[in-house]
Formats: C-alpha cells, sequence, structure tokens
C-alpha cells in the first residue's frame, strides 16, 4: 500500500499555465530595449528562468496585444508563444510545434519602446509538454521527447493526449499548458495532473 | 464485423463549437432592438435554431465585445454564453453551468441599437453537453442528463469528460464546445467525436 501510494505520487506533477509571451535573442532585446540584458520581475519553477520586467506589443493583421510579458534569459532565436485564441485574434497562422523549432513558425511583429522587429519565423503554438530531469525521467521509466498523456480532475477533466517528454539536467518536473487547454479543463497553475504512459 | 462497424459508426457524433452568443428574451429584445423578432442569418443543425442578423455589445468591467452574435429564437430568459478566456477579458466571473441554469450566473449588461439591458444573472460558460433525439439516445443506451465521455483524434487530441446528455423530440445528435476547448484539441466544427460511456 505504501509503495502504491509513492508510485501514485511520482506520476503527479505539478501544472504551469503559460500565458502568451515572447522570448528574444540578445541582438533583438538591444534593438527593442538598447539593453544588453533582461532584468528580473519573478523567479519561475524551471532554475534560472524568469519572467522579465519587460513587455513588448505583438502587432498582428487583425489586432495588436499591448502588453506581452518577456520571459529571460536571452535565447538563440526571438519567438512569440501564443494560444490558438491568441492567433484568431491576431489574425496569426501560427504552427502547432516544440518551443524552438522555428522553422514553420508564422510571421509576426514585436515593437519595444526603441524599436521594432518582424519575425518571418516567430510564431507558434506551444505543443503540450512536460519538463524534468533525467533522474525523475529515469523514475517514470520515459525518455526526452516520448510522448504521453495526463489526467486531469475536476468538472471539465480528461485525459489529454500527446504530451511531449522534455528532459534536461536542470529541469524540475512541470507539465506547461497554454491557457486555452488550461481554460478548456478548468485548470490553474499549482495543478497537479498524472502521467499515463504509452 | 459489419455490426461492429455499424456500433462504432452511431458512437461518432459530429461537433458544433459556440463562439460566445447571446440568447434574448422578447422582451429584452424589444428594449435592445425595437423588434417583435429576430431575423435570420444562417440556419444551425438543431431544427429551428437560427443565427440572427442583430449584434449586440457585450459589456464587462474590464472591456467590450463589439459585436456577439444573437441565437435564435427568442428564449424565456436572456443569457450571454461565454468561454472562460472571454470571461477573463471581459472581467465577469461567470460559472460553468447548462445552459438555461441561470440562479448562480454572473452579472452582465448588454447594449442594442435602442437600449442597454443589465442581467443580474445572465452570463455563464457552458458545461460541455450532447444534443440528441429520443431515438438516437435509446440506441446508444443513454439518457437524457447522463454523463458521458468523449474522445477526439489529432495531434491535440484527447478524452474529455462530464459532457451532459440532453434529449429533445426535435434535436438531431451533435456534440457541442466552446472555443476554449474546440482550440485546445484543435477541433472544428464538423468535426467528429466518439461518445464513450460511463
Amino acid at each position: 500500500m505504501v509503495l502504491f501510494r509513492l508510485h501514485s505520487m511520482q506520476n503527479q506533477i505539478v501544472l504551469g499555465v503559460s500565458n502568451r509571451h515572447v522570448h528574444l535573442s540578445r541582438e533583438d532585446l538591444t534593438t527593442l530595449f538598447g539593453l544588453d540584458a533582461l532584468t528580473v520581475y519573478r523567479r519561475v519553477r524551471q532554475p534560472g528562468e524568469f519572467a522579465a520586467e519587460q513587455f513588448v506589443k505583438v502587432h498582428g493583421p487583425r489586432t495588436t496585444f499591448e502588453k506581452v510579458r518577456i520571459m529571460g534569459p536571452c535565447r538563440a532565436k526571438s519567438q512569440v508563444e501564443l494560444s490558438r485564441t491568441d492567433c484568431i485574434q491576431l489574425g496569426i497562422d501560427a504552427p502547432l510545434t516544440q518551443s524552438g523549432h522555428l522553422q514553420n513558425a508564422g510571421p509576426v511583429e514585436i515593437e519595444g519602446p526603441k524599436g521594432r522587429v518582424r519575425l518571418e519565423h516567430g510564431a507558434l503554438v506551444a505543443a503540450r509538454h512536460v519538463h524534468m530531469g533525467p533522474g525523475h525521467a529515469a523514475e517514470l521509466g520515459v525518455a526526452d521527447q516520448e510522448l504521453v498523456k495526463i489526467r486531469f480532475g475536476g468538472q471539465r477533466g480528461g485525459v489529454l493526449d500527446n504530451f511531449i517528454i522534455r528532459v534536461k539536467d536542470e529541469w524540475v518536473p512541470e507539465i506547461h499548458l497554454d491557457t486555452d487547454e488550461a481554460n478548456a479543463l478548468g485548470l490553474h497553475s499549482g495543478d497537479h495532473g498524472e502521467l499515463i504512459k504509452g
């Protein structure tokens, strides 16, 4: 019974809900803000990552989002992570893909106090994923890039398919959904989901 | 094998995605538009129901939606059906509940060309549901108000819990989701889901 409960608890992973946000390359940060580095507004669960104090405007053909949070630190390439609802409002056709996989990402313009940048391949809807370190992956018997299901409880609960397992040494276990997924399932950051293999 | 395929096809039900919309009482229609009856823009799948040519503004504390479609014909009471994302944008705290169950519905104001109405209990997020007639319910072995699951395919697929079976003589089989749910699962009107009992 104790073993069963331990196993059951290992499969319970905390949820982080990602609102629309932007990652910037250092070059684009300089263009948009005249800054060398972002400043920290609030640290998030993954070590070293943070919500920055800086915001950008995100321009699409149909509307502009006036205040979209930048997440730090800087990355190799800038990208704008949107929900499908955001894409429809902006009038941007963005693919569902893994963060950083920008070859098919949609066109989008971002604006800061010092300048404006057009990203020809910058807008995406992030595919559902689960962050974890190698130790946790070994305990759960899953590997980097494996697809799993996650069960969520509640009145709007259910089992969602095709979460990508993403493993890095420094990461801690965390499920990431966007706001469409969280609102559709009645979920909030800090809720938990149960990982189901296969 | 033929029987199995027949059974499998019976469980496949077409999806209708509900964007935010308004139902009006005849009294509120008169106040807002000076009209006795709505006019038909486009018939929808359920016999006798239609998207009207008329729109209202929906006012919340945080923003206004300028053009929200009215669905006809008129009902006993006015109600505004929103997604959770809509509620957050409007700044309205609306419960997840069945259409027409307005005792806990949230406050909202609606405006037409001739007037404005405040609904103290008018805003809701519609609980997932499946329309059907009595014959189809009998074939599927489900009853009015029973809860079922629905499986959806695709990259963003999954199994959602707690769809309310709703049976009326004139209804045809149709799953209803809101835009959060459809966008979260990558679904569009005309897609199909598989009903799962229990």
